[in-house]
């Protein structure tokens, strides 16, 4: 089998001309780093689990993407974290949803799916089990940075207004995810989230929800999206792709364009990363821009955050 | 159109023998209750949406179900509570998990998704968030009973003596449920559970996952499950059944069956209650029993829990 990866850090991104230089080069770097951080594990015979959870965690490390370090603020001014897993070859998975504490939930997220059950905490008990486990630690505010606070506050003046709805996917949403084929053919993806800026206290979205937005099986595909999560619950869209391509026989891509579209239609924000049964990978996006990024079979590392995909060197 | 209705009160039945006559009468009248609550809106024109809720609040304020007054104890000693709805016409679910306060969780799941946005809450929010919409609320121990509290301290026992994981389906799970098609042809359905006995704090089921407890499109099917949630979760279940029906072409009694055999081979006890397009019901299981019922075109009330169907008269 092809060793396969590709990542996303989110729909959220801003209009190129609102982007310094500096800003798309961090931005680029940061992927390359997660790229590469996932490749390396699957070059040496790893397993797919393993590759997204690298991947995700330097992302989740990163300041730019809206997920652990860098994460929105909800609506009180604090961080909630949604995490999960999936594994392709047993549907296995691991799920939390708004922890405050800990460092990397994908991580943590891996590790219930290793322990096996249950699938999904929720709340301080998400962070009472990582800790337990002995994952890296922190305090709430370790997630908080300048950008994201000046997002609350243009989220915050925008609700007094009445112009929350007209807010920008960057200034609201963002989600970094990874899906990776090894060398065994097994499939796996992650997804990570601090969910949206001002978003109500105890709010879940997608990003925990296994068919939604993280979903793995083998033969069929691995998917990690990124959007308006309360459309991706209802659409189920993990398990919709991968039920068009098992029972209707699409393509990877046809399939995912088909829920794009029908996500689309309802002027929903979204995109995702795929890996179909052969390897192929796809990024589709409906927003201005999405951060993305996958390695080819040549170990070229491509990153890309609007229309232009540019190679970032070797992985 | 010809309206259906269909409920479950769980797998989680004790075996026929240990049930005393008494037992089961009271059982079979709280299903009859259910099924009749939920009849009678369909019957006036009312939507399939109202006729779930109806149908379940019934079972949630019976004390002989997994659900609202009577909800299994968690490893605390404490009730949290998980419910979900979801409307076939436009896809809208509300769902709640880990509530410790609301009467009926399936009405503030309702009311969430009537108000559009977020889909999911978690903890103490969804409390506050019917409170603040002015549900009935009450004290956590409103749904203790004697019942579970036996279930709790025969799990703990177990647990020390290492023998968890054979307790049977009644010892630990139940969940309650409902599907309906309402004389337009709209199908909606809804769960509601208190998890299983002993459940790890803030551990999250399938009952409040939209695709997997919980699952209603038009034109596919109605769905609500019972039994290992984070089995139903990994499988999709809902989603999947309706998956094999739009895109696979099977029936409703091959889909759910499918669904039901790949469950079984895993030895997951587990059972649905579920609507096809053409308002066809099904309810298969495949534990000891299941509590469930269903009113048949000619308003009959059928009531089973283990292999008998019982009629208990007319809706």
């Amino acid at each position: 089998m092809t060793i396969a990866l590709a990542i996303h850090g989110g729909c959220g991104t801003l209009p190129k001309a609102e982007m310094t230089d500096g800003e798309w080069a961090q931005a680029r770097a940061d992927l390359a780093s997660s790229l590469r951080a996932g490749w390396a594990i699957l070059t040496k015979g790893g397993g797919a689990v393993d590759a997204v959870e690298a991947a995700v965690r330097v992302m989740e490390d990163s300041p730019h993407f809206n997920a652990g370090h860098g994460a929105a603020f909800n609506a009180d001014g604090d961080h909630e974290l949604d995490a999960s897993i999936m594994d392709g070859a047993t549907l296995a998975a691991g799920a939390l949803c708004g922890v405050r504490r800990i460092r990397n939930p994908v991580s943590a997220a891996k590790v219930l799916m290793l322990r096996g059950d249950p699938l999904l905490l929720a709340g301080a008990a998400g962070d009472i089990f990582a800790e337990h486990e002995g994952l890296d630690m922190v305090e709430n505010d370790y997630f908080s940075t300048e950008r994201r606070r000046k997002n609350l506050s243009s989220m915050k003046i925008r609700e007094l207004v009445g112009t929350a709805g007209q807010a920008s996917e960057a200034e609201k949403h963002g989600t970094v995810g990874a899906v990776a084929c090894d060398a065994k053919g097994h499939l796996a993806a992650a997804t990570s989230t601090g969910g949206y800026t001002n978003k109500p206290v105890g709010r879940v979205g997608d990003s925990p929800i296994i068919g939604a937005g993280t979903y793995a099986r083998d033969g069929r595909c691995a998917v990690s999206g990124t959007g308006k999560g309360e459309y991706f619950i209802r659409y189920c869209v993990g398990h919709e792709i991968a039920s068009l391509i098992a029972y209707k026989g699409l393509s990877l891509k046809e399939a995912t364009d088909t829920v794009l579209g029908e996500l689309g239609a309802h002027k929903i924000g979204a995109g995702l990363v795929a890996i179909g049964p052969d390897g192929g990978i796809v990024a589709p996006y409906n927003t201005d821009g999405m951060y993305r990024g996958w390695v080819t079979p040549d170990g070229l590392v491509h990153v890309a955050t609007h229309g232009d995909v540019e190679v970032a060197g070797q992985a």
